[in-house]
């Protein structure tokens, strides 16, 4: 048996998962930012003992816990570098969980994490080469080449800080222009709360109104499915950004398969097949490449889990 | 000894190495595109023999031939997937060659030949996750990660064609917004004859009215120098559009060192020091960053053949 943790903004998930990747139990808690580490780790332990005990298995039946985080990783070392929406720095974090409970360990970027688990169990596996990227308050990415998680100078990679535009938005990273700004999820939500404002006679803007005033992604591809004209642009740009991305690391990469992830991509075909025609265009434009596959993940709300877990499973 | 042999869009240049990286002869012609690969070949199997003639050396003293060539490289099985420059689309150019001479043989991207000469005889030694790039007509790259090229999908990466600006210049390659379309030397010279037809009261006008309207990337440095402030913006764009794709490529790879080679590197303090600055002020205000340097290529003239050699010593 593996555990998976995967550590999120919002919500702390856990779970005991089989070799096959089917989950035995599983629980969550409130992140509840800011917090130490230390503090965190202590309520990890005891939802460890909880769900084993819930599962008749002891601590001997576990064969390894793999950490999913959201950020910048060292995971030769085990340390959390940067993780931002966690407000942490340089926390030397297996170590600090080791002292608790000592049982094999390893921790990875929540994106190549999401990466494995799609690899091993999900819409990944016929691929040696893959990208995943999450879409949601950020942008992030796991990249595997030739079966093994890219690390640049031990580090996981940050794509969503790629610019797409010179001199464009300012992210938080101190840049302008990063891709997150334009192809998050997030972002989405920014520009359809403008667009919203600017154009209070379209469809868009009713829809806001009925929900008072709750926008998601996913508001904005409700509105374009029903025919709103400010709400179709939006689509298309955002799909637009979101290609530009992919075609940029298909060019350094190239890679047999993008799989995306986040909320939105529940928008199923709607939102992946016109991602995959840009794609496609790309692909016959520069007739050298294989075709490249784009597909959502499909573990869906057990890939943090899973993803986590599948970091032990070697 | 080795024999490297750099085959460019304009000439052919190719020498016998030393295993220290020393041009024991040397000799270049004409690539005369276009050209059909067994024809080149040829004359380069010729060349090969005179060169080795001219140093009292025989076949039985060469341990192998390295191949740098501009384009797409499938190098496990030594295929050209594209060369656009050559006018070259899938040529089994490794076998073509072995048909006419039997010796061990490799062919690699010449932007990664240039980074594995760097790495081993130049400005990259000390490090082991590198990234060269070279400023050309377009933008060559080679990536090394843990002393290793990075090879995605068994081909060498093309950041070149990153997309820095949505829905910017049409790029050769069918997209919009490529970086070489900003970022390469040719894009500066573009931009520095548009800047001096639209200032024609400018001392950059001056100076090339003065060479008969010949203009080279030097020609902007240059005016710049000399205080033109149509110049000075010209300068101060174009080390932006380099750096805004060089922090791109940190976030995903997180190097050491940057190599930059191309004649304008040949600039020196003038154009390294800026782009150095843009990277401290970046590494400064995402804290977790260890330091990245800027350097110029130090093999210049020799870097082809050196480069291309290297493939063969291991």
């Amino acid at each position: 048996m593996f555990i998976g943790v995967d550590i999120g903004g919002t919500n702390v998930k856990m779970g005991i998962v089989s070799k096959m990747g089917r989950i035995l139990a599983s629980t969550s808690f409130k992140t509840n930012i800011p917090r130490s580490p230390e503090n965190l780790i202590d309520e990890i332990v005891v939802n460890i003992n909880n769900l084993l005990t819930k599962s008749n298995l002891t601590l001997k039946d576990v064969e390894g816990v793999g950490f999913g985080v959201p950020g910048l990783i060292d995971t030769k070392n085990g340390i959390i570098i940067k993780a931002g929406n966690l407000n942490w720095e340089k926390v030397d974090f297996v170590k600090l969980f080791k002292n608790k409970m000592n049982l094999p360990v390893k921790m990875e970027n929540d994106a190549n994490c999401a990466l494995l688990g799609e690899s091993r169990f999900g819409g990944a596996r016929e691929y040696n080469n893959a990208i995943l990227i999450t879409l949601g308050t950020g942008i992030g990415s796991g990249i595997m080449l030739d079966g093994k998680l890219l690390s640049g100078n031990g580090c996981n990679s940050e794509c969503g800080h790629m610019v797409i535009q010179v001199n464009g938005e300012q992210c938080a990273c101190g840049q302008r222009g990063c891709w997150e700004r334009y192809a998050s999820s997030s972002a989405l939500t920014r520009r359809t709360i403008e667009a919203a404002k600017q154009n209070p006679d379209s469809k868009l803007n009713d829809i806001i109104k009925k929900w008072n005033g709750k926008v998601s992604a996913i508001t904005t591809f409700n509105a374009a499915k029903m025919g709103d004209a400010v709400a179709k642009q939006l689509v298309d740009d955002y799909i637009n950004y979101i290609s530009t991305g992919l075609i940029s690391l298909a060019w350094i990469f190239h890679p047999e398969v993008f799989v995306i992830g986040g909320g939105i991509a529940k928008e199923g075909a709607n939102f992946i097949a016109p991602i995959q025609q840009k794609l496609d265009n790309f692909v016959k434009e520069n007739n050298f490449y294989p075709s490249i596959a784009v597909k959502k993940t499909v573990l869906e709300d057990n890939l943090g889990i899973v993803g986590a877990a599948s970091l032990m499973m070697g």
